[in-house]
C-alpha cells in the first residue's frame, strides 16, 4: 500500500538509487547485438532479443547493490509488440532477482480506461475466470493533468496489490516550466499545487516510514525546489531523474532527502548503462562490470554528500 | 504535416466522427469469445484474439461511412504484450481499409524518449540498416504537462511522415477542472494556457484548410469551454470525446465546429461498439452491422445540429 518494500530495499543496501534501463541500440555492445542479429535478423525481434540480453547482464550485474531497476516504456514501444515483450521480460527478470520495478511510463487517463493501466503495469487482468500479470511492475509513474479521476482508479489497484506510483509534479526538463512554474491565482505556482494533490492522495496509501504510496517526480536539475518541496511535502516520496547525464550531482540531490536520509530514489540511466563506453580499452563484454562500477561510485558518492548534511 | 489527410475524409464522407476501439471483454460477443478461447486458451493471447475479431469485423462494417478510428492503448496493454499486437494488428488493418487511425495513448516524456515514443506510433523504427513501422498510427493523443520538450520531438516526426498529434488541453471528466480550470496569475485558466500553446506549436505544421498538425483535445461535456476554445483557437483541429456514453449529445458538440463545419472530429466509443447490446432480439453475429447503424444515426444527428445553425 506504499513505498516500503521499496524503502526496506533502499536501506539494507544502504543505497538510494534506482538504474534506469533505457536500453538504446547505440548504448549495446556490438557483440550482443550481433548474436540476437543472427538469430532473428535485424527486425523488431532481433533488437528486442539484443535490448533483454543487455537488461539481464545489466540486472545480473546490479540486484545486490542497487535496489531498484526503471524501464523506460518508450524504448521498448519502440520496437513494436516485440519490445513491450521485451519490457515484459525484463520486469520478471528484475523480479526474479528481487529487484523493486518502477516502469516509467507517465500513463495518464480516466476511469476505467485508467484502471485498464494501472491492471496493465500493476494488478491483474481477468479474462474471464483466469487471472494473469500483464506487466507485473512494482511501480508506475503517472502524469495527473487529468485530476483525480486520472488518479483514484490507480490507487485502488495499488491498495490491492502492494504496489505505488509516482506522480509527475517538477520534471528535470528544461522546459518543464513553461507550465509547470506558472502561478496560479493563489500564489501558489502549479508544480507545489501538484505536490499538495500527491499528499492528499497519498493518505489513502500510508507507510511505515511515513511515506505513502504516492510518490512525485522532482528533477534533480531544480535543487532548489527539491528541498522546498521536500519540506512541504513530508508524505509524498521522491523518483528524482536528472542525476548524471543531465547534469545533477550529488549537492543537487541531496535536498532531496529527509533528516534521517530517506524519502528520495535517485536514478542514474546512461551514466550506469553506458558506463563501458566511458573506461578507456575496456572489453565490451564487461559492460556489466563497468556498469557495477558506476552504481558502487554513485552510491558511494550519495552516502558523503548524504554525511555531510 | 497537418490534419488535411483527416480533413479530406470527414468531407468526402461528410462525417466528422470517429469511432473509439476499446474493446473490453464485456462488449464482445460471446461467440467471438468463444472460438478465440477455444484457440488460445483464456489466456492473454486468446483475449488480445477476440479483440482483434471484434475490431476487424467493426472496421469492415464502419470503413465506408466513418473517416477515423481511435484505438485506445490502455485496453490492450491490459493483455499484455499480447494486447498490444492486437493494438498493431488492428491499426494495420484499419489503415489497409482507408481508414485514418488515431492512437489514443496519451504518451508524454521528453527529448530523445518522447522521440521514441513519437517514433513508436508515427514514425518508423531504425535496426541498423533496416527501418519499419512499430505502429504505424495517423496520429497520437499527447499529455503536455512537461512543456515545448515533450512536444517538439513529436512536431519532428509528424513533419518527416504527415502525421499529426492531439494535445490534452480541456478533458471531458468531471474533475478535469481539478488543474485545468485553476486561473493563473495573468488571469488565464491552464486549459486556455495550454490551447494557445498549441496554437504556437502548430504554426510548425500548417495545413491547407487552416488547421495545423497540433490538435487539441476538448470534451463534449464541456460545450462552454468547447464554443470559447473554438473562437480561440483557430488553427487548432479538436478531438471530441464524451458525446454519447459520457453525456454529451449533438447540440453540446456543435460549438467544436467553425462556420465552414469543419475543425472537430467527435469521438464515439461505448455507443457504437455496444450499439448490438441495445437493439432487443439482435443476433449477436449482428453486432457490426448494429455499429453501423447507430455510426449512421451519430453522423445523422450531428449533420441536422449544424445544418441549424
Amino acid at each position: 500500500m506504499s513505498f516500503d518494500r521499496l524503502i526496506d530495499r533502499i536501506k539494507t543496501m544502504n543505497n538510494p538509487t534506482v538504474a534506469g534501463l533505457d536500453p538504446k541500440l547505440d548504448y549495446i555492445p556490438a557483440y550482443i547485438k550481433e548474436a540476437a542479429y543472427e538469430k532473428y535478423g535485424k527486425t523488431a525481434e532481433g533488437a528486442a532479443e539484443a535490448l533483454f540480453e543487455f537488461n539481464k547482464g545489466l540486472i545480473d550485474a546490479l540486484c545486490d547493490i542497487v535496489p531498484a531497476v526503471k524501464p523506460q516504456a518508450a524504448y521498448y514501444e519502440m520496437y513494436g509488440w516485440q519490445g513491450v515483450r521485451t519490457l515484459q521480460r525484463t520486469i520478471a527478470y528484475a523480479k526474479s532477482k528481487g529487484m523493486f520495478v518502477i516502469t516509467d511510463g507517465k500513463r495518464n487517463d480516466i476511469g476505467t480506461t485508467m484502471e485498464a493501466y494501472a491492471k496493465a503495469h500493476l494488478g491483474t487482468t481477468a479474462v474471464e475466470d483466469e487471472c494473469f500479470e500483464a506487466f507485473g511492475s512494482d511501480a508506475l509513474t503517472v502524469n495527473a493533468y487529468l485530476g483525480t479521476d486520472g488518479v483514484k482508479p490507480v490507487l485502488n489497484v495499488c491498495k490491492e496489490n502492494d504496489k505505488g506510483m509516482f506522480i509527475l509534479v517538477k520534471t528535470s526538463n528544461p522546459s518543464s516550466g513553461e507550465l509547470q512554474d506558472r502561478t496560479l491565482d493563489d500564489g501558489m505556482t502549479i508544480y507545489r499545487t501538484m505536490g499538495q494533490m500527491c499528499e492528499k492522495w497519498g493518505e489513502e496509501l500510508p507507510g511505515k516510514y511515513g511515506y505513502s504510496g504516492v510518490g512525485a517526480v522532482v528533477g534533480a536539475t531544480y535543487p532548489r525546489q527539491l528541498g522546498e518541496l521536500r519540506k512541504e511535502l513530508p508524505h509524498t516520496f521522491f523518483l528524482v531523474p536528472g542525476y548524471g547525464a543531465q547534469g545533477g550531482g550529488a549537492a543537487d540531490v541531496a535536498p532531496a532527502f529527509d533528516a534521517n536520509g530517506i524519502g528520495a530514489i535517485i536514478n542514474s540511466s546512461r551514466g550506469i548503462m553506458c558506463a563501458w563506453k566511458k573506461e578507456e580499452g575496456l572489453d565490451p563484454k564487461e559492460y556489466a562490470a563497468a556498469a557495477r562500477r558506476e552504481a558502487i561510485r554513485m552510491r558511494d558518492e550519495i552516502a558523503a554528500e548524504l554525511s555531510h548534511e
